[in-house]
C-alpha cells in the first residue's frame, strides 16, 4: 500500500478511536485547531492538551515528581485563584509541585513538507519547542511545543514550604501563562487558516516554489504586525536562552529546496 | 552543488567560526558528545548548553521574564549552595526567578536518516522533547531537548517572597535535577557511541534494514538494563504526562521504512 493510502487508514483508524484521556474530550481552546486540521487530507492530531494549571502530590524521585504513580490535586484550564490551590494542598501527603504546562498538540502529517510547513506555523506563532518526528513506517509527526512552562514545588512530606501570600503571587503568574497560552493558541489558529489558504492556492494555480516562498517571507513578518513587536521580541528571547538558537526560528522553510 | 558537498562546507565554515555564547566555549559536561558527534562526517552541533541553574532578575512581561533584557544574578552549572542564591537575590530590583535548564544541543545532521538515528538515542536517553527540524535549503536539524525543568519566582519588585529554608528545599531538587541531566547526558553518550559502531557496521558489512532493526531493538531495551527499571519508568511517566504519547517515544525508527 502507499504512503498516501495508508496515510488514510491511519487517520480513518485514529479518529475512529474513543479519547483515552482523562478528560475523555478536546479542550476546548484548542478544539477549533483539532477540526481544522483534522478537516485536512494531509493532516490528523493524535493527541492535544490546550495547557493547564495542574497540582500534583507526590514524592520526588530521582528529581522528577512520578505523576503517574502521584495524586492530582488539582487540574484546571482556566484561571486559578488561591482558594482552589490551599483547599487542594490540604490533601497532599508528599510533595506536592504546581505547574503551568502549555499546549502540548501532536499531529500525523502524510508528507515532510506538510510537517514543515506546520512546524512553520507553530514556530511563528511562539511554540518554539516544537519538532518534526518520523517514526516507524514512515509516521511523520509534529510535536507543537511551547518554551513556556512553570514548575514550583509547593510542599514537602505533606509540609507546606510557602506562604498563602506566596501561592497568590504565583497564581497570578501561572494565569498570566495561561493568557499567554491562549494568545498563542489564536495565532496558532490564524497563521494555520493562513497557511492553508496559501497551500490550497499554490497546489492549484501557480508553480509552488514561488507561492511558497512568498506565503513564508509574509509570514515571518506577521506575527511582529499583528501582535505587536514585543511579543515576537520577547518570544525571540525566551528561545534565545532557553532553546538556543533554535534553528527552527532563524530558516525560512523551502519545501521545494529539501 | 549536491547536499552532501554543501553540508561539509556548512561544517567547515560552522566549526571554523569563534563561539558566541556568553561562557566563549563548550561547557565541559556535554564535551565529549559535542567531539564525539563533530568528529562524524554526517553531523556538526550548533550550540549546546548542557545545563545550568540560573536566576534572573526581571519584570514578568506578559507572562514571560525577559531574560535578554534582564540581570543575570546567577549561572552555574554545577551544583548550588544556598548562600550562592541567597547573596545574589539580595542584587535583585524586580522579580527574580530560579531556573534548572536541562541540555540543549542542536546538532546539523547530512540526511533526514542521520537524524532519525540520533533522534531514537535523544530519547532513549531521556530527552523526550527532542524534535527533528528540516529547513532553509534543506538543513536538517536535530534538537536535543528534555522536559525536565524548574522554574520558580522567588521574588516581586525586589521583595523576596519565600523563605530561606525553601530556598534550601528548592536547590535541593534542582541539584537533584543537575544531576539526573548529568546521568542522561552520559546515557546519551554511550548509546550515541554503540548507535554509531552499529551505523558503521551496518555500512560497511551488512544490508543496511537488518543491523538497524536489531540495533534499535536492542538499544530500546538498554535504558532499563543499564540504569535501572525506575528511571526508564520515571522517563514513560514524565513524557506520558508532559507530552502526551508521543510518537518520539513509541515508534522504533527504520530508516529504511522512510
Amino acid at each position: 500500500m502507499d504512503l498516501s493510502a495508508e496515510f488514510k487508514r491511519w487517520k480513518a483508524q485514529c479518529l475512529s478511536k474513543a479519547d483515552l484521556s482523562r478528560k475523555g474530550s478536546v479542550d476546548e481552546d484548542v478544539l477549533e485547531i483539532v477540526q481544522l486540521l483534522n478537516g485536512q487530507e494531509q493532516f490528523f492530531t493524535t493527541s492535544s492538551c490546550a495547557g493547564r494549571i495542574i497540582l500534583l502530590d507526590g514524592s520526588i524521585n530521582g528529581s522528577e515528581v512520578q505523576k503517574q504513580n502521584c495524586c492530582w490535586l488539582l487540574v484546571t484550564h482556566k484561571a486559578c485563584v488561591k482558594d482552589d490551590v490551599t483547599v487542594a494542598l490540604k490533601k497532599a501527603k508528599g510533595d506536592a509541585v504546581l505547574k503551568f504546562e502549555p499546549l502540548v498538540l501532536h499531529v500525523q502529517c502524510r508528507q515532510l513538507q506538510d510537517a514543515q510547513i506546520l512546524h512553520s506555523v507553530a514556530i511563528d506563532s511562539g511554540f518554539r519547542n516544537s519538532g518534526i518526528t518520523v517514526g516507524k513506517r514512515g509516521k511523520i509527526m509534529l510535536a507543537v511545543r511551547s518554551t513556556h512552562g512553570l514548575e514550583v514545588p509547593l510542599s514537602h512530606q505533606g509540609k507546606l514550604m510557602v506562604t498563602e501570600e506566596y501561592i497568590n503571587f504565583l497564581l497570578k503568574i501561572a494565569n498570566q501563562k495561561m493568557e499567554e497560552n491562549k494568545k498563542r493558541i489564536e495565532r496558532f489558529y490564524h497563521c494555520l487558516q493562513h497557511a492553508l489558504e496559501k497551500e490550497t492556492v499554490s497546489t492549484t494555480s501557480h508553480p509552488k516554489e514561488k507561492v511558497n516562498t512568498s506565503y513564508i517571507r509574509k509570514k515571518k513578518r506577521n506575527p511582529a504586525k499583528a501582535h505587536g513587536k514585543r511579543v515576537t521580541e520577547g518570544n525571540e528571547k525566551e528561545l534565545e536562552n532557553n532553546d538556543h538558537d533554535d534553528p527552527g526560528i532563524s530558516v525560512t522553510i523551502f519545501p521545494e529546496d529539501y
